[in-house]
């Protein structure tokens, strides 16, 4: 058994942005030499979040819809009346969706469906220097 | 320290269907001869969901009812102009609840609250042959 | 390599109670040994969740907030028709939520976001005591 852990490191310009990281974590489960196991993706920082999706222009446009729909921006939050830093519902986004996802690891290679990615999205207003944790656990 | 993995396969009827899958993860949990660790459950495909619920027909009338409620079927979607498979709010729906969750597991058991099940949901608008992967890692 | 399991027992009021669990979690991962790995953090029962949030008054507030705008209590739940327990929200909310996160360990340390707290979230009307359960695999 063995752990392996790297990072992916970019730079986004802010909300809302949605990033298919998948060539990437692929690239590290490869490089582990873990063959059988599990890797966990999660995003240090309480403003972006991690899931999948069928990474093509519409739904990447339908999610971004979704959160502004669902979470407006323009509502009363408590965050911004404090502290003025206008991104009260970034961080709602991020809670409601959640910092990491878990998948399952076969000979050295992620089980996937067909046309599902890896996503982060960077749901801050402003740019970030972000840097994804992958870890494979397995052996 | 060892690693189990194994599919729960099955099919589904289209949207929306949600599939307690409990028994099949404690039996593949008992079967893999791991005491201590933890389980991951993910779906591989970007229309589906996995999550917990206190599984009776109450709530999950009631799940549905707010898939529909705050993501509705009817909006535009940009999916949908591009490619009309008609699953644009499957997709995003799917997206915000996350493919995969992790349950711990002591002496061969999972740990799970007296009312809690583990449950699949088909989110899209057809039949699929689904198949969960469940990988105990532990010792 | 290693599994290295642990509880966070405390009481809860009822709903909606956000409580900030990392240094409960952090003790536990220090204490463990394991140098390198992941910590599933996970809360068996179905009316609670797991997440990450920024920790501050506003946050915790606008949070509150934006489950009972998004998934109101007032609504007609079937489970409510069927037990009146007056939970019908509560569930949904923890479903959508989910009652999962898993986060990377380095040198016996979570690797978190400055600003970023995990927190379980009492939905449940009722008081509770809650008995959240930390597993970290690593070597």
């Amino acid at each position: 058994m063995a752990v392996h852990r790297s990072n992916i490191p970019f730079k986004t310009k802010g909300e809302i942005e949605i990033i298919d990281i998948t060539k990437k974590v692929a690239r590290i489960v490869h490089k582990s030499q873990i063959d059988n196991g599990i890797v966990s993706i999660f995003v240090p920082g309480a403003t972006g979040a991690i899931t999948t999706i069928e990474y093509e222009d519409g739904l990447v446009a339908d999610l971004s819809a979704a959160f502004e729909r669902i979470y407006p921006k323009g509502l009363e939050y408590k965050h911004e009346l404090r502290w003025h830093d206008g991104n009260g519902h970034s961080h709602i986004r991020a809670s409601m969706v959640g910092p990491s996802i878990t998948v399952p690891v076969a000979d050295r290679k992620m089980i996937l469906g067909t046309w599902q990615q890896i996503i982060f999205v960077e749901l801050d207003v402003r740019p970030h220097d972000r840097n994804i944790v992958v870890t494979v656990v397995g052996e």
